[in-house]
């Protein structure tokens, strides 16, 4: 049995708790698109290419993980790449509600498609993107926190913005 | 890629949302075990065997479902199994802090080992074991919560228990 | 339009915040019957007897108050009762978690039975009666907790208890 | 005894999950006011008059069922209204804490006034006017999640907006 | 052993929770510095210098009790303070969430911090800044939720923002 | 100033969960207590002699932390030792909501007394004395889980139980 599992998220910018869930459903899973959501109304830091871009050079090394964006209905595009099954990284009670409502929700708009929720190691269960971009405005320490691509990236990319 | 996953539970008895999540899971997963939990200190109303019997006769049309029981910890029961993945229902807040504590303590006794949730459908999730019982000893209506065949079984045991 | 509402509970014994729910529901519905469950199988403190005597003393002044005990389903109680609202008072999120699989368990048992949740007082959110049990039993001052009827019943009670 | 009771909300736009608390709530009181909130900061899609023209015309069957909007603090426009009695639907834990929170805060403004929690039903319980929105923008299907009436002004208008 | 431990917030304006938390601090601690955050993308109906002002008269009795505002990282702030205790007031699980998160990135960013959470009695658990801003908006009476000296301040500069 | 503090608890056994809030408290109060209570009604796996014994051995070096018993009322043990702080460690939302109504009852019978929740370390937020037992049961590894004295006496204990 081959099974296709898409893990949408904003990934701006994708953190070590992401990888780590990325990881899990590359072991789990015969294919993973990791795809990035264009949402034209919230203020991203990272352009939809640059999230990509980090993405793809993270998970080079893990043969059956993909990476790509999409916009729109998260259900039309796993429909169009004929994957059945939505991947969900949880580290809290409200993300619980939120992702439990989405599940529901999505399984309305198409009964095919079955949400499947994989727990972030307990290390990870503190970090967040918005969290991480606090910190890293402040100068604090991130390293812990991602990837060193992605913390040289972000601190690259947070000076240029104080210059401009 | 192959996926052996196992589901355990007390399945004391199966209800429409055991099954549900049996379902999904034989969609997502190449070979998935279901697996009475034994526990000689909880009084379970059903024995083990009857439980497997009753487990056996629903998912007897899906082919690469599996019904066992087991005894003593769970990551052991799947090690010998070289299942890597633990399937859970989760129907409500208060199960997923649960779920949650038991999936980081597994993976502490078991690195190797993932625990993957997958949400039950809604018209399932008020569905308990114990409120089955409960309703079927007032000789209230179980029809839309349990499959027939575990109707009337536990309907024919209540009337067992009571005569004696 | 007359709406009779069913209060069910163990109320073993009752407490301010029992009253208090009893109270708002007393001037939100035409009538109200606040029902003690006889639940065979938890060890009460008090005889369910005890407990209607005491719920009917303490509702003697409010005259569209009703105290009676049940046994068996609640909604096969509420049917004969020709109540389609169930009232429910909750002091916090566990609480909420409970009555919510149980108003959906009571509706799929019944689509003409309501539940209808009403919310403790602040002051009386923290009480339960198996607080205030231990509490009286420890010879704490319970006296914020329950009215001065069941103060006297539930110390008399326990030095009974002890004597034995 | 005559019962009054609001139904305060945004209804931008009104759901299948508002219809069903405003029908259970004209069964359970005499007289039920479903006020539209005229909040001058949050962004609303529908103007004021758009959502209480829907109401109007949705809720027209129901004889003990009124449409308003209101301007400034619930408990006063309650007030003026001589209703004493809130009604709130709750969707998921979430929900509750912000309720609980309001139910308290209104009462500590006005001590006449009672707050009264609905279920909503199952299916619902994953519909919010936000998650609509989102999926017609889309142009995901929400045959489902709202009525043919909403569905219909809803599609209108977003086209509309793009148009411009 | 003399302690010293910090309270952040941001304290747009302090209310009677809020002093709450900082009276049962003062009497844990032996030295409690009360820190304004300065959010520069969060718009704040007081500016810093207003909240510090009222804070400091608020607790001018309290010997204890210090009064400042911070920039950047809370845990550069108490590092540079010489604190190795934060101190949270907690209304709410969902505060509790949000709390428990930042207290495992703040041991994270640095491991000699410790978060201790303090319990804000049951009158001021309904009680927020932004709640109070909408009810004085309104002209809502919030007699019972800041201080009168907040009460007058707030009253006056919402005149103003009207006037202009 | 000299604080002391109070840490209640069964302790059956003490785990590495307990052993991180002992630490920091005895970081935070000038004087810890660690009280095992001493409930005659749980059946506890060891006696309360066993777990000060244990206790008293696992905090030697930490010179302001003393370990004792008591029975009853936590408050009046409490007022008896002139404490007026209660320490108590949260792992998950619903220990929170136990401590929540805890804390506000025993404010309830002694205002003098506040209660202060310090966060257990990410690491051993799922460990507790309940599933420590069980796995040891089955002979599961616990050297993540409890001081290696504790892992002794509880497997040693375990294999008394069993030859009997």
């Amino acid at each position: 049995m081959r099974t296709l599992a898409v893990y949408p998220g904003s990934f701006d910018p994708p953190t070590n708790g992401h990888l780590d869930i990325i990881e899990r459903s590359s072991r789990v899973f015969s294919r993973v698109i990791v795809a990035v959501a264009v949402n034209l109304r919230k203020n991203a830091f990272f352009t939809p290419a640059e999230r990509v871009r980090m993405l793809k050079r993270l998970t080079s090394t893990m043969a059956n993980v993909e990476v790509t964006s999409f916009r729109g209905l998260l259900v039309d595009f796993a429909r169009v790449q004929e994957a059945h099954i939505l991947v969900r990284g949880i580290r809290a009670i409200s993300d619980f509600e939120y992702e439990y409502q989405m599940a529901h929700m999505n399984r309305k708009l198409d009964q095919e498609i079955d949400t499947v929720i994989m727990m972030t190691g307990e290390r990870h269960s503190a970090i967040s993107s918005n969290i991480v971009k606090e910190i890293a405005q402040f100068g604090g320490k991130i390293d812990d926190l991602v990837p060193p691509l992605v913390r040289d990236i972000l601190i690259s990319k947070l000076k240029g913005a104080k210059r401009r």
